[in-house]
């Protein structure tokens, strides 16, 4: 077909989530028509974060450095600490802007099936933090999974006694309609009900 | 959010044809965390193919020479071009393997509407290669568009008495369901209908 130095480029693209072999093919010689405005930038963008992106080893969030924007901002320092599952999670939190405090990435939930315990989650390092960086509440933000709910959980009930523990409300979303929505959130929004 | 390479690695991601903004984040994580299998190797690929991918001077296709796998292939001087319209036709021609000629990769179709003439695409080099090669047959393989269609005419008109000129069959495409086809094709296939 084509040369092995693009079929080996079409092959790697087309192991990325959300990219099969056509779309790949498709993303190739889309890339090779504008070599010098996305082929190029991208290959020395991807050089450059495959040699500096490491984990923060402070809160697990994604960065060029041993400690990440957010844990070396020190007017985050607000004594709330945002746990969630991924990175992804963390990312999505910060497009709402509307949380002023650090993170603590799990980096996964607790699953009986999968044999993933507490030791496998930095959750001992999440019970460390509360002590070392004053910390005066813990916001779950988990997903509204069993896996996320079991984990939160766990979380709560190790923090016991130590810090204010909470969670984020369910609810109907914002420009969610009822008649789209399903009986376990219709349930949650109207136990949480509030007067208007 | 994320520091500034993540970000400009996430955009620049985002211009693929087929990601979106929350797919590129999404192939983002997934490349870090996959960066000794996947992240490392696709940015070498990615400065591999920046640095040698061009266009065969003869065909049109992409490869990583002046004159492209196909062109050098002496096998593959059966007097047999395929006319088809960019190089993803090509590959698509050479999955199903059954043709053994060479190509010439037109680069668009005729449009007066976007105004792209006669001496946008590549015609002139296709009237001189019939000659230089020993051309006996040109097969259009343009698509069933109406752009493909007036093409594939001026195209058959310039070559007349010079070459044999043919084009794909129209009809009932393999697996498809009678229900499901338009009825431009049905009619079609039924005017090239075939003894059985």
């Amino acid at each position: 077909m084509s040369s092995s130095d693009l079929e080996n480029l079409i092959d790697l693209m087309a192991r990325l989530p959300g990219l099969g072999p056509r779309s790949a093919r498709r993303a190739v010689l889309h890339l090779i028509r504008k070599r010098g405005l996305l082929l190029t930038p991208l290959a020395d963008s991807m050089a450059r974060v495959a040699e500096t992106a490491r984990e923060c080893l402070n809160c697990g969030n994604i960065g060029t450095s041993d400690i990440c924007d957010i844990c070396a901002d020190e007017t985050r320092a607000t004594g709330e600490i945002c746990v969630v599952e991924d990175v992804a999670d963390l990312w999505a939190m910060e497009r709402a802007s509307v949380f002023k405090g650090r993170y603590h990435v799990l980096g996964g939930t607790l699953s009986a099936l999968e044999g993933v315990g507490p030791e496998d989650l930095s959750i001992p390092r999440l019970v460390d933090r509360i002590t070392t960086e004053g910390v005066t509440e813990v916001i779950l933000a988990l997903n509204a999974t069993v896996d996320g709910q079991t984990t939160a959980h766990y979380i709560a009930d190790q923090l016991e006694h130590q810090v204010k523990v909470s969670s984020l409300a369910q609810g109907v979303p914002v420009g969610g309609e009822l008649d789209y929505l399903d009986e376990g959130t219709i349930t949650a929004a109207l136990k949480a009900r509030k007067p208007v």
